[in-house]
């Protein structure tokens, strides 16, 4: 096995398929990259026990030669190894030949480096499955759907359904759900296909924050197909594939209330800024609980009490309040998470109640909801 | 107590004093923030077992009001959430107000905090006994000093006087030494007072470190008196005062080979480039031994070697190899630390033997020597 190959390519595929990478694996084969070489193309792969990611890179791209000296085979190599030697050559051209014994000599300018590979053999076969009829999106709204909600996870393996994002496709819509049984987030965008379903899809949180990583392009499209156990997402040279969570998704519909008491119109900015003050002097053990209280002529005043400590109240200016004024307490890093997540200039807060979820929308038309779980304090 | 400050010089000050608050202190007291406020100036202390530091903020500059409304008075208020709140206030003015029971009230903007601060009476007396001829540096020599000998101490406590740096003043010159008794760092400089003198000087590694982010303008004047077992460097408005270490700092000119069997001059950027490759590629658990040899043609390899992983080999052109020719292993941590401290385009490498120390010194007339401690390995 042989072939020659300008630099930055195979560090841009190396990058993206480290991420699939541990060193804490229990496959030790695992712990390595496995590389394919043929004659139209190398393809480089990465996998742990939750996804698998592939990167291909073709010989020729656009009349460019970017690999030459091509001879076939298969070879894995040691990780973090691999990756650091490519990232500190020396030139911007790379010659990789194996010889027997699966000795590899990785050659750049006047640096020659001897690694010990491992037969492809034992490397686990996996399958690629490309569905007839993908659903195809764009990657800034795969990125925005895990954005917004996958945040809201349980980082707790106690019911390890709720460690991943729900994911259903209904009436020509794709929604993500996550809860972790304190707050909720969920998003929907329209696609194309309206004849696209699937309900039930858990992908574990873990998998999206990695394929959000994998992408860079906002503009291209990537295509997302179901296949038993195993959800794939692909463009045209990379391939991730994630393992989904067994189990039933808990109904969420219901949590969502569908009247209000009190519904505030405010700058999303304003609000985060005044609640980033308020934690400051929160109680550390509950989440940096702090007080919301609506006042008379549009203000509201946000309140943070830390035993021993001190405490804060700030006034601030609102757009509206509507309805009934309200007293509530809640996670000043719930409510962060949400705001950041949000990403509009404007929020909608919609109270039933000190005790009952309250939501935060935005006054665009999307379908995007944040669901916070209030604390009692008194 | 009572004043209004225009945040940015009260957050210069923070950042400051709160170099020297650990939240790990002995003296519960010391986890806060000494505020003393004269109708001329405010005074912020900060204070761990190791070190003292002072920030001076004057009520005027240039005319220019920074602190209005003063009352006097002293509080000790609680990190990290005094520098918290403040960093983090709505409004470019802040007004402190100390009411009964040490309970401090912050505004800015409509944000109204109230802190439960603690007498200042509990607080150590620190005395600042500026000397009455003290040295005259340059805040940039000072940094020099540090930052090319600090690396060099050693981290371990069982010799506690090496986790020091040790400070000779003599004959018109100050020189900075470090040793951790595998490798040693060594800075002279010259200085205007002939007659200045001190020696068996040693102050903390760590202290030099802290002293090194205080003072930003490389062209300030810093003074620096050697008091009774402590050591104080202060500008107009800024105090850093450090404990010495007790104890009589080994001899270490003996260990400075005063001859040569080998000189190499090198590319300092090449070199480094070279070994940070071959480092890739050695033995974890030897500090990355790395070996150099002498090759004709004014050439050198430097290679590498990881057990079962693999091993590098590259050739480096060099400027001249004068001498004898040399096989000689050592740290690549150590060398790498010694190149990127010393800071210069070339460097010039003198052996005497591949068991014999060898010393890194800079085509410049200037006192700057790195020691390194070769490794056997066979």
């Amino acid at each position: 096995m042989n072939f020659k190959i300008q630099k930055k390519y195979l560090l841009n595929s190396i990058q993206a398929v480290s991420n699939a990478i541990s060193s804490r694996t229990v496959i030790p084969i695992l712990s390595g990259m496995k590389i394919d070489v043929t004659t139209e193309k190398i393809i480089l792969t990465g996998s742990n026990s939750d996804i698998t990611i592939q990167s291909h890179i073709p010989a020729t791209d656009d009349g460019e030669e970017i690999i030459t000296n091509i001879s076939e085979g298969s070879i894995v190599l040691p990780v973090p190894h691999f990756p650091d030697i490519i990232r500190k050559l020396p030139e911007d051209i790379v010659d990789i030949t194996v010889e027997e014994n699966y000795k590899t000599i990785i050659k750049s300018g006047k640096a020659v480096f001897t690694l010990y590979g491992q037969s492809s053999e034992e490397y686990p076969r996996v399958l690629f499955n490309q569905d007839d009829e993908p659903l195809a999106l764009k990657v800034k709204d795969i990125k925005t759907l895990i954005k917004q909600t996958v945040f809201a996870v349980s980082p707790m393996e106690t019911r390890p359904i709720l460690t991943g994002v729900h994911v259903k496709i209904e009436d020509g819509e794709l929604t993500f759900t996550a809860t972790d049984s304190h707050r909720l987030s969920l998003r929907g965008i329209k696609i194309d296909d309206k004849n696209f379903e699937a309900n039930n899809i858990v992908i574990p949180g873990k998998s999206l924050q990695e394929l959000n990583k994998i992408f860079d392009n906002d503009d291209d499209t990537v295509y997302m197909a179901i296949l038993k156990n195993q959800v794939l997402f692909y463009t045209e040279n990379t391939y991730f594939l994630s393992r989904l969570l067994s189990g039933n998704y808990p109904e969420t519909d219901r949590l969502i209330p569908t009247e209000s008491q009190t519904t505030l119109n405010i700058f999303t900015k304003d609000l985060i800024h005044t609640i980033e003050r308020a934690a400051l002097l929160s109680s550390r053990d509950q989440n940096n609980v702090i007080r919301l209280d609506t006042l008379d002529n549009n203000m509201i005043e946000i309140s943070g009490h830390s035993p021993e400590i001190g405490n804060v109240k700030e006034l601030l200016d609102v757009i509206s309040i509507e309805g009934e004024s309200i007293k509530i307490s809640f996670s000043a890093r719930y409510m962060l998470d949400s705001l950041k997540a949000i990403d509009s200039d404007r929020v909608q807060i919609r109270f039933t109640g000190p005790m009952r979820p309250f939501v935060i929308r935005t006054p665009e038309e999307e379908k995007i909801l944040q669901l916070i779980l209030p604390v009692r304090t008194y």
